[in-house]
């Protein structure tokens, strides 16, 4: 089985720690590929971001899924997540919805723990577009500006233990979600330290596109995730109106 | 990896459509062992009789969990699932769970087909305890009586689709949920005849079973899924005294 | 007329209390009967342990609601009030579900002031599941564990009035719940020192219990809490076979 | 006990349909008085005419609550129901209130028949302002004009059964409420022709109403429905000046 | 084009600041008239003085309605104005539904600052019966009484700065709302002080009135916001029976 | 005045149609500039074509805003909305947003009558993400095949019709949406054959855009629409990185 995640962002160093997490959780042979978005900002924060890189995504899904078994949208938020999955014959997922899906699994309701202030109300607007936001019991964050995107996990270790602590004493949390590309294998760490089930959302995405693959669900023809109907477009590279060529939905 | 499937009705022919379904969608390496429950109703339709399977469930995953990787409860409206997540040491999820998360990988908006309409009420609230109502698209079923509870699919076949149709159509559904486990495996034969993604129950929850088992979660010492706290109890079997004794919690 | 009130759990203190308050509650020629289950738990906090009294409860109701006119589930989260419903031919209700509603014919909105903090999740999924999760202003608890549930009232008394000052001052609350059988009473010795209505659940079970025989409904015979169609069924005492035989529901 | 049931419109017609209801529900030793508006219309069915109700039930319960121990607003919409709460030193409830609190206690889920269709889209807005919304199944409406609101119920008795029978087959519903005054005393006579039970304004109000003078909770004098904090007014009526004079809330 | 504002309230000071804020905010062309109410209170801060602002809201409306393009409701919590929507064959609207539709154009969640804590729970039911309570970040109120309705503004002016930015740092506040005739023209001074954008009552109401008015909507003949069907009525003035006169909806 | 409105999508034709009704609707002294993508499909009915069209919109918007007092963006759905809004230092809205929120100042409940069944997910989507979902009566739409997006408005104009009066008379809507920007103008013809308020979506922008330009609220320096903090990009216009270089927020 072949999974392919799209890291969104130029960040070479959390594409790094993608890689790492998905080996380490993938099965026995599951191959992984991990591409690096070649435009778009470090990480996304924002809304304008996500719009990058939500279009970066599109186009590296375009032009390499077809050798995969599942695609991976390697970023909180899922940045293109719902467009790839009406586009691509293949399943699709995310770090988020696979994330929060499975901290479902895992008890009532979940925190995330996040790496800025400025991303949680993004992440926010994600919970609530998944329709899980009766489960969230709170999102907390780092406050400080990140000196390095890539060691966030070394050099602020303690503290996102501290936030996660106080989701389950003040909040009610029953699961801790660490969220972020660039916490991407803390949870491995910090399992046996944390008094509940703590979820990463490579590892969930791993997990649920594996499961996917082997549900092996036919492409919908028909709903709002059939491919779009075919009508004129311009200005698009060669792989995207080959997806757009495909047509069907109604 | 062990996986024990606990059928909270008596019916055996139920139990046996289970299994099949359990040992298909098993990966290699997985043992699959179905129970059935000594006492109760030959199938779930109300929440009186959830009650009853809540109760035969918690017995029999008192008894028989020490020996396997995760426990499944194998019906409809999983009665007893977020009790034993409580006290098991291992991961637990149920029919409804399993099939209700893995269908929002696949779509925006599912429906549920089910054999009786009596039975959609209880679905309804399943839905809403699960936080999911704004998912789910529909609910429609079976209207006439069922002849045999472990025929249904060959008796109801077209029907079904029929329904199925119907949800995609007028409901604007994007997944079809086949729910009761006496409809267990349907799914797989009629993967091509629908025009949307299709899950199955016990699929579903295997699968999410072994990814639990993977990912191994702590258990919870903390939130409102570490263990109950210890205190007096009377009239309990040894073995659900076992589970009480643990203790934990806050 | 004769009301049945069943304690769910073993706790024969918490009992007498509930029978104390039930008879000071009572209209004239209101007889009270409170039965104590004969297996469970001392005190339900959380999800397993419904599951057992919800299962004692429909046991005592089976064997005992022939004599009464209306039956009340007499502990905080109602195990076992809904299935309750649908099979007894005389009205149900539970102490959350006439405590609450009291509650919302006295102010906007309604804090739980509650004996443990691990009971307050399942509270909440309480509110949740009777749809009256925009009237909870809060839920505030005891976080000391308790020396001895019969004698909470006493040796917690001003703590519990701080809570209910706060859930007030800080939370909005218009009306205040005294939540869980073993503060039976209270709210008629604190009626004078709190700032808004308090409301006691064993009293209002009662009110509305008698509220209920005097409007003596129609037992359902169609929609979801008709009685449950008639099936096969094994192991189970010969009172809950006769409930079930009825049958009726579609 | 005195119970003071106010009609916030002019029609004679209907209060004598009200206070005969009120009568037979009432227990024995309480009297009722009801009064009808000396200014308005004749049935309300709009958010305007709401309005006007409104400022009649306040101008007329400032005029006679105080020989009174309880009060109800005896329209459906319970108009000005929420302003006398603040101001009344005694209890105080709706038709609407009562009836959907009641119907709360008989099943999982209601639908409201009403007199007109114009009617509809306020009773929805009074349930969800009433915080009941998930429990309304559906409301379904008399659709031709009324000749006459004093005899609705011999005028289109067949027809507002069948609408019931479509709730419950078509809707879900679980429970019946027949809303509007001019209904009044219906659900006596179709208690037996329905197949759900069946609820009625006057009667659950009178009965609600009676439990909460014997439940004698204290005035709030905190929260939102303390009395309004005291303030220049003006061209008041010398009743409405006195009630407000007392003063309070914060 | 000429605009009525009606202030629900006695207060002639109030009036002032409405009327100079409407003035400062209406386009070139545009004339203001501000009415104040005959009879009621100072200030509305509970449901029960709204009552009272909203039946004199609508006899000035009745009144003085014909010579103008627009009517606004000028005070927060907008008594009466769905009534008048019904009626008034020109456009209306008011300050809280102007301000908060207006804030949804600027940033996800808004907070209002308010001026009396008392004053918050209509506020919060205002918000909810527009169905915005997903985009309210937070209410914020002074808690100390006010000296002088007229003069709020330069009495408290640093304390409502602080809560603003209370709303904006720790309630995650995107836009904040200063509600409450006594703050219009509030915001225009604070417009630089605050971090996020900052709203107006009236002067939204303002600008969405001229909008509304060059819109030129049809006045509805259908739907709940058609004119009230023709009834008896009684005691009412004048001008109020030529309204209901016209008749109309379904 | 300046006007910036930005198609999403490549069709001249439907530029065309909303430059006509932009005119129409400003106001003097307003120019108004459309400006059409240069890459993306003909109309956006999927939620992958948005991301297309977003990143499209991205692009127009940073290379002109600078020239213009508000930029609009001009197809329903508003893709980039919420990005724009962050990082543009003029006011932004979008077709979606600015016709429901007028919708809500002309009635309780609006139904959307959509060009295609496909794009009905979108805009469903779309109302959520505004938070206006309980005002959404019903979505309603055309189901044949567009034969030219262009004429669609002559093409299939009583049948729009049909569709809108089922939405008032089995849907409840107080008023009417026409949505997408193949319909702009529409409204203006079909005002006096509705029997309730029709909304046109770039009307409804263009008011809405002139009344912020008029409001001049600050640019949000905290909260989540502040500028994207600065952080490394890549592979971006230069435009693009400009917007970027302002940073902020927090």
């Amino acid at each position: 089985m072949n999974l392919l995640l799209i890291n969104p962002n130029i960040s070479e160093s959390v594409s790094a720690l993608i890689r790492a997490e998905a080996v380490l959780s993938a099965s026995p042979g599951t191959s992984i590929e991990v591409l690096t978005a070649p435009f778009g900002v470090a990480y996304i924060e924002t809304r304008m971001e996500a719009v990058i890189g939500a279009y970066a995504t599109l186009q590296l899904a375009a032009e390499h899924h077809a050798r995969h078994d599942a695609v991976i949208v390697a970023a909180f938020g899922d940045p293109g997540l719902a467009g790839l999955r009406e586009v691509l014959p293949c399943p699709v997922t995310g770090l988020s919805e696979a994330a929060l899906l499975s901290a479902c699994l895992l008890g009532g309701r979940f925190s995330i723990v996040a790496i800025s202030h400025r991303i949680t109300a993004w992440y926010r607007e994600t919970v609530d577009h998944l329709g899980l936001g009766s489960r969230l019991a709170s999102i907390r964050s780092l406050t400080s500006p990140l000196a390095d995107i890539g060691s966030v996990q070394t050099d602020q270790g303690e503290r996102l233990v501290a936030l996660a602590d106080a989701c389950v004493d003040q909040d009610g949390a029953d699961v801790i979600v660490l969220a972020g590309a660039p916490l991407a294998g803390l949870a491995r760490q910090l399992k046996d330290r944390l008094r509940v089930p703590v979820v990463d959302g490579v590892s969930s995405a791993v997990r649920q596109a594996e499961g996917l693959v082997r549900m092996a669900p036919a492409k919908a023809r028909a709903g709002s995730f059939g491919a779009p109907p075919v009508k004129p477009n311009a200005g698009l590279s060669c792989e995207l109106q080959a997806l757009l060529a495909r047509g069907g939905g109604n």
